[in-house]
């Protein structure tokens, strides 16, 4: 692959700013784009799986709460949050590749990206209450994060 | 998988604060864990990969300057850097899993801390260029996050 051809996979998802949502989804330019963004979105999400796990199982009374899990777990979800608009806007549905995405989230792009807000302050609220350190808070916090995940999972992820 | 197996697969990296690095290796508790972890690590890899490619391009003048890309994904590599000590230092040489780590990572941890450090502060320091807005710098800026990335992956990553 020729450099431009390869900036030109890398780039079109990078011009934006921190946490502002309000984009509109973009159709891949080329097989290879939509690769990369199908492989970009897989990776952030496997991230937000491996900080939502242990907060899954403090909700659940699996494991003993930490509120400095939290606190830490809390302020990664957000950090990734704020990345998920970039990275899903591209719309792959012209390509072959492998995604969870249904075709529709990109069809609902408004709605999708009402749910990434709901994520992002579930988060924030997450921190908020874990450094409060009022335990009996904590569940609801972990469930409201919980929530807004399976709210897109059932409208936008395919199994 | 039971839940409790599941939980330890995912818990161990948690419990840590944001930035502050000063761990040590932990050897993964099984082959569950160790998967997991490499998994992890690969997608935190990737996402930092897609943050680097655009400003590679612009360093290498094949693509303009854009000074809010620089801002933005310097601050996403940062928010990233912050995590890979947690997620690095689950040691998984004993057991089988898909892994660009070399085993002596493990053995050299506080070197691999420091190299992780100066990666914080090159993406701090493309920040705060892209902000400055003196464009004369900006390619050395790129360039520092670059030999950072370098300086790890000669050492410890496998092709």
């Amino acid at each position: 692959m020729k450099l431009t051809t390869r900036l030109a996979v890398f780039c079109s998802g990078a011009i934006l700013s921190g946490a502002a949502l309000a984009a509109t989804p973009e159709p891949a330019k080329s097989q290879k784009h939509a690769e990369a963004y199908s492989e970009y979105r897989e990776a952030l999400f496997t991230l937000m799986k491996s900080n939502m796990a242990p907060l899954g199982g403090m909700a659940k009374g699996a494991i003993e709460y930490d509120a400095q899990v939290m606190q830490t777990n809390g302020m990664r979800m957000e950090q990734l949050a704020n990345m998920i608009s970039d990275y899903l806007k591209v719309d792959t549905r012209e390509f072959d590749v492998h995604t969870h995405a249904k075709p529709e989230l990109w069809d609902n792009y408004a709605d999708v990206e009402s749910k990434i807000e709901n994520l992002q302050s579930a988060a924030a609220n997450l921190q908020k209450v874990a450094k409060a350190g009022d335990e009996s808070a904590y569940r609801d916090a972990i469930g409201k994060v919980g929530s807004t995940c399976k709210s897109c999972h059932d409208d936008y992820k395919a199994d």
